[in-house]
């Protein structure tokens, strides 16, 4: 049976050391504080704010919200509204750090809010600076939440990534292509899978660890895997029932590999705790030029 | 023996495309113009320079060069004339892209300058919304003139992408991450080989295609090939005595691979006409703004 490597020791663990960060802060003056942005009411944006929220508040981490509904008969005005928010966040001292619930209904809306965010604003990797700094690896920007919450669990469980050779299932810009680049950075060899993969069960088998982030429920079973793999899963897959799983077929791997994490209560349990640390160091980044 | 690769034909046909287009774009009143900024007198650049402007004359391109000593009494003048001569590109409307040879002798310099050159003057990928525009696949900004050099390439010869591994060795921001990307995009499944990776010949076998760009001459042997496999060289390597050689030692996989591309004159070849590309697509954006 696979050691399930489990989302909310790591969360707790970056939440303590940041409890701490956030009292320093407030004893300079600076109130750590996040802006979370949403259009609409989709059920995944607002479980996903209930949690920050709490989150949040267990740093001692401020909160604001700034809602805007998508549909009735004022069906157009979160076009004009969504940016004006943008832009009072971008001017308000006390708010640092933003998350915009993406995908926005229009998608140019979308990448005219990405341009408009100040990139030191940005929690969640949305604008050109963000994207720019993942892919240097220049250390400006924060990487996507989820992305850096892989990282963050392999660095809890200690799992060494130098050196060894990771199978990214998925190269999406919210997870896989960052992923890829932050673990490239930790000098592991990095191959990323996609849909036109030819031999992605092969690819997986050949490599020590395999973080899949495909959004395809079940997708990697025993073919997928060896003896002694490490399983990082980031898939979120809801089915019509309403039951959610990873992109790995647990009940299939689990007899082979030596650790998993779980999903729900894997990778997706350490998001918010690396959202809240981005949020101490955008705050932290604003008291150091203040001094 | 391999079937040899060479970069002239590629850059040849590109250049004829450009001829054209050039010759349309000033019956529109648009004058393609590049502007080369040099620090110094390196070899390099004075070689990469004179066959750009080569290049630009054939296809109809006008050349400005900025050049600035970085030796002698005047020894830190560059570090102000430098981003002075970057703001008169930007404000010129008749300059339509900027190319500057890197790394500048100041680290510090070059990141201000990268900050500073407008976007859409940025012809070889140092700003970053250009390093977001390769990352993300969104087509906005220029990829580096190098790495879109191996994508003219393997089109020019016909060799297919989409579906085939690929194994990139070199992880640089000039040429191995962004080359990776402009692959990953036409649907291979790449690996992003380093210094720091275990198995790299096994890695290489493994493939259908290997790109080195690792600059580090004679690195791929007989042990990192199999039969059938195409060789993208991207590797300049000069020796004591002056002798150039790519990353690859031809004669030990000349008599196994399939093709292979010469250095000097395969990659290396393509690079200008890619430069003029980039050159005539920025004049074209500004006609078409204009219209």
């Amino acid at each position: 049976m696979a050691e399930i490597l489990k989302g909310a020791p790591v969360a707790a663990a970056i939440s303590e050391k940041l409890k701490e960060k956030c009292a320093g802060l407030k004893s300079e003056g600076v109130f750590p504080t996040l802006a979370i942005v949403r259009a609409g009411e989709r059920p995944d944006d607002l479980a996903y704010e209930r949690a920050a929220i709490k989150r949040m508040e267990g740093i001692g981490i401020a909160v604001r919200q700034f809602v805007v509904p998508t549909d009735g008969s004022c069906e157009n005005d979160y076009r004009k509204q969504l940016p004006e928010m943008i832009k009072e966040i971008n001017l308000d001292p006390d708010i640092h750090g933003c998350l915009l619930f993406r995908p926005l209904p229009d998608k140019e809306l979308e990448k005219q809010i990405c341009k408009l965010l100040l990139p030191e604003k940005d929690m969640d990797c949305m604008t050109d600076g963000s994207l720019a700094g993942v892919f240097s690896g220049s250390g400006v920007g924060y990487p996507p939440c989820t992305a850096q919450a892989v990282i963050e669990l392999c660095d809890h469980y200690g799992i060494e990534l130098a050196g060894k050779n990771i199978a990214v299932i998925g190269r999406s810009l919210v997870i896989g292509r960052p992923v890829a680049m932050l673990l490239m950075q930790r000098n592991a060899t990095v191959t990323i899978c996609h849909t036109r993969t030819r031999n992605m069960p092969e690819i997986c088998r050949n490599s020590d660890i395999i973080v899949a982030a495909a959004g395809s429920a079940h997708l990697v079973t025993a073919e997928y895997v060896h003896e002694g793999q490490i399983i990082i899963d980031v898939g979120i897959n809801v089915a019509e029932d309403g039951t959610m799983s990873g992109d790995v077929d647990a009940a299939s791997v689990d007899s082979i590999v030596s650790k998993l994490t779980p999903v729900p209560g894997g990778v997706g349990s350490v998001t918010t705790a690396v959202l809240a640390r981005h949020v101490i160091e955008a705050a932290g980044l604003l008291l150091s030029r203040k001094e």
